[in-house]
């Protein structure tokens, strides 16, 4: 066991100044802090905080989501999450971050410092800081929708994107939908780059064409809409599928301004089945994740990294809610 | 919830005539029996048996694999499974399979007649007809190493095979290895698809040469070394990658017969770190798969759909085990 004796001894200053560094004491400088830091990290050191069983503590950082409201997306994995580490006695600490913190603060110093045993990170884009030192990190550590290969102490939590996108695509081609467009969320994110591949692999298994006029990035939000619904409507679409269902309820108001019915003229699928989903007019048909749940799998994922068992990827059906915003095409497209 | 009087009442028999289908008597026809059986599976039917605390009864299935001592593949992926299974008060009964016991027996009336809630099935091959069956099943069901799309009572347990062959070729190629030859195990496995795959994606990832003379599919035994080692040397392999280690026990075997050293003349790589793995002369470089937490985490996730969780797919991360069967390479391919 790696104790304060061999941090300060690697690094020739005195116990006291190392003592320093762990707590967070603000009379050393901050270059000797983060080398203090680093170097326990690095030689495996474990703060009597942290292995106290009275302070069983987790981070939850959360990044590019809304989370305050049950109606938003992140609320429930959050709630799965603490509601499952509370049965095993944990106590769950919710931090919201940006790209700044992330430069400022190094992953694995700031959950040492704050005697964190596991963190969980929700909403993360590909070029974060923090994932780059996930490459590295020897803290347990849960990943919702990224992946990060080869580190047994890292493991990604979701829904399977591909078959979220192949149930939805089943759905509209056994309607009929030759012409279906495809309105992605962000680019920069996993699950983005994954539903992308699956759109077009589902679109090819059914032998429809595909034109680049009827797909688009844009943003995880409602107003991406305005800005792309007018090319697929005028490139013939009859279907549109949408990256989430704030998009999708975008999407559902501009076709309607325009003078387009659903689901008589339009069908549109959204993805992750939110409250809001059955209020929307017309209900919206969408593909269900399983929020609650995958919190709680992020927890059982974590606890199961703390206990040194390398969990990789767990994976939750996707399941396909449908609503009345999808119908029967009437259209045939044009030769 | 379906009661016996319902599935009369559909099929149009008495009650008694249910209950006997349900209990196995013998004083009714087969195909009659079959339907009952067929027909409150298709209802959603529980029998009492299944729904009693005092009877939570879980079956496990075995087949293409040994299993019966410690030193076998199967072993410790039971006991972890059992392990895990006995600590939430559920029984397991292990019972092997064959394909012709598979034809005569439909998967979910042998369940729902003996009464289990959930299955284990393990070592299945891709044409088995159980398989088959597994797309349509409403029992929770979780396969070893076996994937089905799209039905949310299925989930996937596994070991990451694309990692495994891929921290094996890294280990390789930094050893200065460019011949390297794979002995994969046996077809109509998805696991064997999955290694292949990985094989060449990897040699492709670090510009190496795919020969197909350095390519072969044999059985998961050490009897397949005979068979192809003699091909690899002649084609000038410098290491052999093997499907699992009793075929790297007998491509040791075979190399030194014919009189080349490992490993300074040829590196030998094994798959899942059986106990023999660091008996062997030299003791093997391998890649381990945890038998012992696939089990459990065989259970958690069988638990999961019980409990109505739709979990898809858990892998587990693979680790390389170096041992003294792995050296740089000293010699130089031909050009």
């Amino acid at each position: 066991m790696v104790t304060i004796k061999d941090i300060a001894a690697r690094l020739g200053i005195s116990v006291s100044t190392v003592s320093k560094g762990l707590s967070g004491a603000s009379d050393i400088s901050d270059e000797l802090r983060q080398m203090v830091l680093d170097t326990a990290v690095e030689m495996g050191y474990q703060s009597r905080k942290m292995k106290k069983d009275e302070n069983k503590k987790l981070c939850l950082f959360i990044e590019n989501m809304d989370y305050e409201t049950s109606n938003q997306f992140g609320y429930d994995i959050i709630l799965g999450f603490k509601q499952a580490a509370f049965r095993e006695g944990w106590t769950v600490t919710v931090v919201p971050v940006t790209l700044a913190f992330q430069l400022e603060e190094k992953y694995d110093t700031y959950m040492l410092k704050n005697g964190f045993s596991g963190g969980f990170l929700v909403g993360y884009a590909l070029h974060d800081e923090w994932m780059r030192q996930l490459n590295f990190t020897s803290i347990p550590t849960v990943l919702f929708d990224n992946y990060i290969k080869k580190n047994p102490h890292v493991c990604y939590v979701g829904t399977d994107n591909f078959e979220g996108i192949e149930i939805a695509i089943d759905h509209l081609y056994q309607l009929g939908h030759k012409r279906i467009a495809f309105l992605n969320g962000s680019l920069y994110s996993m699950v983005s780059e994954q539903r992308y591949q699956a759109f077009l692999d589902n679109m090819k298994e059914h032998e429809l064409e595909i034109d680049e006029d009827l797909i688009a990035h844009g943003y995880y939000v409602a107003d991406s809409a305005k800005y792309h619904v007018p090319n697929f409507l005028a490139a013939g679409a009859t279907a549109i599928l949408c990256g989430n269902d704030l998009i999708a309820s975008g999407v559902i108001t501009e076709c309607q301004q325009r003078g387009f019915r659903i689901p008589d003229d339009i069908s549109v699928v959204g993805f992750d089945d939110l409250p809001i989903s059955s209020y929307l007019d017309p209900p919206l048909t969408t593909v269900r994740q399983d929020r609650i749940e995958l919190g709680k799998c992020g927890f059982a994922a974590l606890n199961n990294l703390i206990h040194h068992v390398s969990v990789s990827k767990t994976l939750l059906r996707p399941q396909l809610i449908t609503r009345s915003s999808t119908a029967p095409c009437k259209r045939q497209p044009e030769l």
